[in-house]
């Protein structure tokens, strides 16, 4: 299988080339880059020494890159993956395009628009939101699939099966998000900064983080309704991993068995999502650099909610490996390959 | 002023001496360890030579401690507290005491036993709960002084204002609190071994933390009316500093303006309380090594949520700086004596 | 390939079970634990899930362990392993036996006992010592193979070269090295409690770590005579990576293209080491995760000495990794089979 | 004593300030910065709200400083603080400078252009290098102090006693040297950035790092004849603290106690360098926010070496506190006033 990566030097791209190099069935015939076209990837990237002879080569291939390639994988900031998208699909009807950001994870594209500021340019695309145990069949069949946020990745599995099953009231939700600092990808600011972060813990973006509409619009379609929550990202001193703890009033009468159920009908059989159970405490470090997403939930009976809390790797499950998992279902492939690694611990 | 700190070899007790040491009118006395009893300080912790030139004495010498000191701090676990101050007391009844601990937190005795698991052996002292911005008064004439919890200190200070201003819904309140290991302390355990915490964070105890009916007393209190609160704590990956993110839905018609409001009446002349006003991102990092609560508030229309955030650092704020912060008071002195200092930063 | 651990839960237990999940042809068949026998691995070692489903079995069944196995692991600590060695063989002569630990690594027992303090009880065994790029060959053979010590791998990869090619003044070697708290284990102590160990870097061990007379011992083979060096350990706020600086003065005349030809001819064609060159500068992230060594040199015109710095994965290249590089040795396997993986980055 | 700092807004100025707050004779007037001039002090630093009510000036108004001022700290980087040395004893023939760059910490102005490539503009200033210790009756006297690099101060202060009673073999000094990354500063660079810094150790300017000379001429005027020394920075994921670990070879006959003896006879009387003994390891979290310098020393017997260790706190004894020391020592106040608190630990 043919695969270029458009925007492959962020740690996206670089977390893509990590597990496509274990990757039985991956070729990776070409990655860009805007900023440093011509640059060998190892002089960005010296870990990947070994495993990558390949310059840089940049969008004003698109045309060529598409043609020759089965898949395209996106890593570009949100308003430009969408004119790679529409132009990659002209010159390869066939090709089949995975984009880790957001221009494709909306069907409603006022909601989009609204959030990100730009106009939607490829509003005729049949996109498909590829949060994989959600959506399968139709990420078999996507022609693009738009690769769900990391936030949103961990806050929607802890919350699916709870709504699905109805077990919560809807206007109770409240995901309080930690995340690594990878997150903020590799540009530099005074935020990312080491001495800045370190032995620091903050909240940003309360009531304005832009993962808040895709959470929203996957649970009201998983709900049938509309629906609103709450939802606060904190930075956490470390690179890697997002914990969602994930807070919901049970309705009335809904017993411990029920929830324990919802989540086990719901993901039983899911090779990536571990359920630790009622009473189980999910810990980033134990799925890192790997696709899993761990699971568990408490019940409060003093106050009546349920907490959920949902544990990835936010480079992985919520990006990089989650965008192959994809890739996986949409070539047949077995799902979990070159994704079956044991994690980094400790 | 002559002081004694029973339990001096845990980080609480550490602290203590590290702002004593910079404290104009205190002298240290006794400092006692049932584990190390006849140690230099100084080779349990390197770091305070040059400040202490003292053995650690011990529990069996309490009424000599008793009567030749002015004020005894008490760094012991909970159940241990109640018996050095009912001896100490006895020994010497002008004596005051700050106990670190759970000992004497609850005027409700039964709450206390409910949750501790331990009979209480000391329900005639009329102690005083030692949130200095909440309980000056009382704190001034208290002979012992149950000083708060970490987590309870930043969880109770963000959210004082909107109870007794009664601008939230009391059955909506969700602390989710993010601290760092120093909060479980000097005692070896797999929890807080380096390779196993590092780049990793979990939450514990959901549903079921002993600062949940500490929080739920003195905010029922404020409120005039028993409620209960969601408590869920975190492990960060760092030594300092707790983050307490607070939700709660705002009554119908309650505007922003009332908000800031209630938080300036009630903080705007404290000066360990810092403002960050509505919008305001508290970081832990910038009240590291000081007794600053640094406070921050957003409202979240969408919702009709407002969210209280509250930085501290759990050993100074949310332990010894605000036990010496009681000492100051209880003895008429400028209440930031000996911690008036900048954070340490970065 | 039939697989048993002996001394699993330790962290070069776990870290053996996370490489051999993705080697094609291994099978683990018993992990032993004298602390937990009987208990599931996934308790012990949560990240482990979906991998493995065993009990850990004890010592007590040794013989039955090394009948039905081919190849056994050992992670004990020193002393122990001789005796697992000596037992293993009588059971199994064709077992083949990879020590992780110091027993089997020197070939004057004298040395051994002087610096290990206990009685070597298998000197007939006909160890090998398993720095796999330098005695591959009699790897291959080996019925007992010495692992490497961590800080030794490291070491020894830098200054080989410069030793084996008599570019340096032999009583001139220092070797500085940096680790990760890792290599302190999993066994609980305040050197790696977290908040010890956090923003603290120091030395332990100067001048009698026992890596130094492991090292002595393979250069002054490589040398062909004795020499002693100066070694000094120090541990850094992390929880993997090894960085060996050391330093030695060139001989009269010995030109940097010389210095640069001895790395090549003796590493061009080493899968696991990378040569960053002369000016390089290897970092221990670029390895993480991984069994690779990355190198480099630099020269001192100043004062003419030589400073060569490797980079090391402490428990893959310095444990695990390169016990399973020995393991597809000693079984004609390709010899990066299963540890063929890009590093976690960042 | 009217303070002014000209380049207030890197990590130095930031710690001159937290430092300053506390100093009971300290009136700081000017903060100067040329990139964020007009603004609040603490909206570029949060964390020092409470202790200063200051917009940033501008050199432009140097003059009006230097004649309002008694001292003047300079922040800048190297070949601007001569600039504003210049002028601003111009302005104010009564002024004392402290410079915390380069500019001024060298006596023979051809080493300074030969390692920093800036033609020195301002040789006629009469500047005294600042390492308390050890020039403490001329830095009482100077009109202009060079603040001693952070390195440079660890590594000098490990090796004086040494050099200076002549005990070592003067070719034969090597400094390993660990350092946290506020030594990079606040400017914003991929090295500096979190994600890349935190779980790695590296090495950079092997040979070439221009703290060398600093080293150098000072340890040379103390041992009356030039010498050269190895000096390797390493970088380490932490913000605070340097380490640095020095080698040197014993001249034949050198007892360990006379080694003791020339570490006691030169520091044992110093407030600031806390002697930890032979054996003694220091740990940079022993001296974090602290002016202290641990030291600690080994004889090695199999090799001849001794290895000296220094741990201070890069800001604090590696340049603010320091600086402060010697304003302290300038004008005439006792030396630790300002300096005096105990270590942040954990």
């Amino acid at each position: 299988m043919k695969i270029s990566i458009v925007g492959a030097t962020g740690y996206t791209g670089a977390e893509l080339l990590r597990i496509l190099a274990s990757h039985p069935a991956a070729e990776v015939l070409y990655i860009t880059s805007e900023s440093q076209p011509g640059t060998d990837i190892n002089e960005v990237y010296p870990h990947l020494t070994r495993f990558y002879n390949k310059t840089l080569a940049s969008l004003a291939d698109l045309d060529k890159i598409a043609i020759e390639s089965d898949v395209i994988f996106i890593g570009l900031p949100h308003g430009h993956a969408m004119e790679v998208g529409r132009k990659a699909t002209a010159a390869n009807p066939n090709i089949r395009i995975i984009d880790l950001g957001a221009d494709y994870r909306f069907k409603n594209h006022d909601v989009y628009e609204q959030w990100y500021k730009v106009p939607h340019t490829h509003k005729e695309a049949q996109a498909v939101y590829g949060l994989t145990e959600l959506n399968r069949s139709q990420v078999r069949e996507a022609a693009i699939v738009g690769n769900p946020g990391c936030y949103t990745t961990a806050s929607i599995l802890a919350l699916a099966p709870l709504v699905q099953h109805k077990l919560i009231d809807l206007t109770s939700i409240i995901v309080d998000a930690k995340s690594g600092v990878s997150g903020a990808g590799r540009s530099l600011s005074l935020g990312s900064h080491f001495t800045e972060v370190f032995e620091s813990v903050k909240a940003y973006n309360v009531a304005g983080h832009r993962h808040t509409p895709e959470i929203e619009a996957v649970l009201g379609e998983l709900a049938g309704e509309e629906l609103v929550i709450s939802f606060t990202p904190h930075l956490i001193p470390m690179p890697r991993g997002i914990l969602s703890t994930c807070y919901a009033r049970l309705k009335e009468g809904v017993s411990p068995e029920k929830v324990d159920e919802a989540y086990d009908s719901m993901y039983g059989s899911e090779y990536f999502i571990r359920l630790l159970g009622r009473g189980g405490y999910p810990a980033t470090k134990n799925t890192r650099g790997t696709n899993f997403c761990d699971l568990g939930w408490h019940i409060d009976k003093r106050t009546g909610r349920v907490i959920a809390i949902a544990a990835i790797d936010n480079l992985v499950k919520g990006a990089a490996g989650q965008a192959i998992q994809n890739m996986n279902v949409m070539f047949k492939m077995e799902e979990r390959t070159g994704l079956d690694n044991a994690p980094l611990y400790p």
